[in-house]
């Protein structure tokens, strides 16, 4: 195993694969990183951690073929503190270790022997589909903040991928707030699909995504395989079943008021420093003319903002959780925003200014509750 | 108490005085800050965790004169998150709470009887100085690494400063290394000070000191004061005896070398990511034209570095903890530094290119040891 690369090049495949490499020491293989190098491909890089796989090929000049697998931690700190030049690795594949020349640095790295390393599992595809890589990441990253972190309900901590022949829909949920975003597009299927992806899969991907170009989706029964920007990412199903959010989602309204999203989230966020210091239920009260948000009256004080609003319908006032308002309020990116009352025992919905494409829930907090 | 006061000058006073808010809850009081308003002066905020005190005036108009004590945490957050607008504030005396006002915030908070808060000390000057502020923070910033943090020796976790006919001196050392400054002027003075400054001190000073300007240092028995910027900052001074630092400065050396020391840096980081795994110790052999650092040999493998130097006098090898060495590389700003070796028993010495007034000395560790 003998094989020249560039440091650059190999730190960013590095970067790529390492969000699959195992935290947990239970397997001490799968904290580290697979290395093959192939003639006439490149250097094949794969981390697994059973839940997530990643691969990705990076161009170097194989001299002489060969595999082991490095301690993730300590090769990617040290292929991160050279210098940007070539650097020259040889493999011994009898002790399993690599030795790394750049410039004036030599590193001898020991690791593991590459066949005990877990091969990332074979995708039987039953359904794929492509589009754009960035409205991917929108539609992940409009949703990801809202699943459960409660373990004991494993579907809530993923977020649910449905296809039907409309459009591609990912809507998370913790039962107190809802997230649901529809890419809306004509999909040639038999019947329709519906899996839940990992929590996990769903950061890794919006951190993965930067590039241009196209992703790939393949689905099977138990894995779901993203290809994009020349990275694999394989990933586990969440198995169980996932609320029906089509009930949840009202499909009329009392009141609807226009918003600035900015503005809102400021007013919001200096409430909930006190809010918070309790159990940081915040009162909206929506007028002709004015938003109020209100914290209750606490150990520490109590705050109060306003801000002007157009509404359509009739006054309102709910009590949430300001959290749940924060993090939408964070992650939207419109100037304006439209929220929907119907009344204080019924969700509050988020929208953008002109499309119904992205839905956010905040179930009420019940007046005296 | 009622006074009207802008935004952006509270928040840059709040953040001065709250590096001396006490961060333990056993006199909750201190974990506020003090505000009063005084005619013709302005808003005079205190903070004070009984080491450290600092006291700032906050330009304001003051309309009825008053004091009260507020929780920092809340009323920092709180003015930082308002916009950058007038603050109109309102005292209620009698219940210990200021309501806030800005634009469309309204916030009441609650807090403690202003009478309750403790004084900061009076000094009785037994001497005092002027010096650029800026140097004053290069001094600190050159030795407040070095400090120790065991409380068991409190002398060794604070910094001596040390005042003769010739000049200002600052030394810290964890007894394993050694930092000394010499800020070299003709002082007149009766007798020389000799006064341990907590490692805290140090820190705040540091951060605090960033304009132009004079700071001016006034020392009694017990405390010593600390003027520039506006910012008053009083800290108590450590009791006990400082190790006579004099006796383990080497005043002679065999050998010294030059070398670069951002690429001495990245060559020391570098083969720490493998010492590091062990106990850190790396061996450092100065030859004819060569500076070679290498690790161990651990279960991790092994790492070797080599740069370019210019050698007066013999060849040397010493083991030392990389750390220490680390943490002066990243510290000085010269391109150039020296560094003086006697031999594999005696402490290493890193000097700036072209000056004796700063010396960093690192203890070997014996081999085998």
């Amino acid at each position: 195993m003998l094989f020249n690369v560039i440091q650059s090049k190999l730190q960013q495949g590095i970067q790529f694969v390492q969000k699959a490499v195992s935290v947990r020491n239970t397997m001490p293989i799968l904290t580290g990183i697979y290395l093959e190098a192939v003639k006439d491909k490149g250097l094949h890089l794969i981390a697994n951690d059973l839940e997530i796989g990643i691969e990705y090929w990076v161009e170097a000049d194989i001299i002489n073929e060969g595999a082991l697998v490095l301690p993730a931690s300590q090769f990617t700190n040290i292929i991160r503190e050279l210098p940007d030049a070539e650097i020259k690795a040889e493999g011994d594949l009898e002790h399993f270790q690599l030795k790394i020349n750049c410039l004036n640095s030599e590193f001898t790295l020991k690791g593991y022997q590459a066949d005990e390393f877990p091969q990332l599992p074979a995708i039987k595809t039953v359904y794929n589909l492509n589009l754009t890589a960035a409205d991917f990441k929108d539609m992940i990253d409009e949703v990801k903040f809202s699943t459960s972190t409660d373990q004991t309900q494993p579907a809530l901590t993923g977020g649910l991928l449905y296809i039907d022949a409309e459009g591609i829909n990912l809507v998370t949920t913790n039962t107190y707030r809802l997230a649901y975003r529809k890419f809306p597009r004509e999909n040639i299927i038999e019947e329709n699909i519906s899996v839940i992806l990992p929590g996990k899969t769903l950061n890794e991907l919006s951190h993965l995504i930067q590039e241009e170009g196209e992703i790939e989706i393949f689905i099977s029964e138990n894995y779901v395989l993203f290809k994009f920007s020349g990275i694999t990412l394989i990933s586990r199903l969440i198995e169980g079943g996932f609320p029906n959010y089509r009930q949840v989602i009202p499909d009329q309204c009392n009141s609807e008021i226009k918003v600035d999203r900015n503005e809102l989230l400021k007013a919001v966020k200096r409430v909930s420093l006190i809010a918070s210091l309790d159990s940081n239920v915040i009162s909206i009260m929506v007028k002709e003319d004015q938003i109020q948000i209100n914290s209750g009256e606490s150990d520490y004080g109590n705050a109060h903002e306003s801000l002007e609003i157009e509404l359509k319908g009739s006054e309102q006032k709910i009590d949430i959780d300001a959290s749940y308002l924060i993090d939408v309020l964070r992650v939207l990116s419109q100037d304006i925003i439209r929220i929907e009352l119907i009344g204080p025992l019924y969700p509050m919905t988020v929208k953008k200014e002109d499309s119904d494409d992205y839905i956010y829930l905040i179930m009420p907090i019940r007046p005296g509750a």
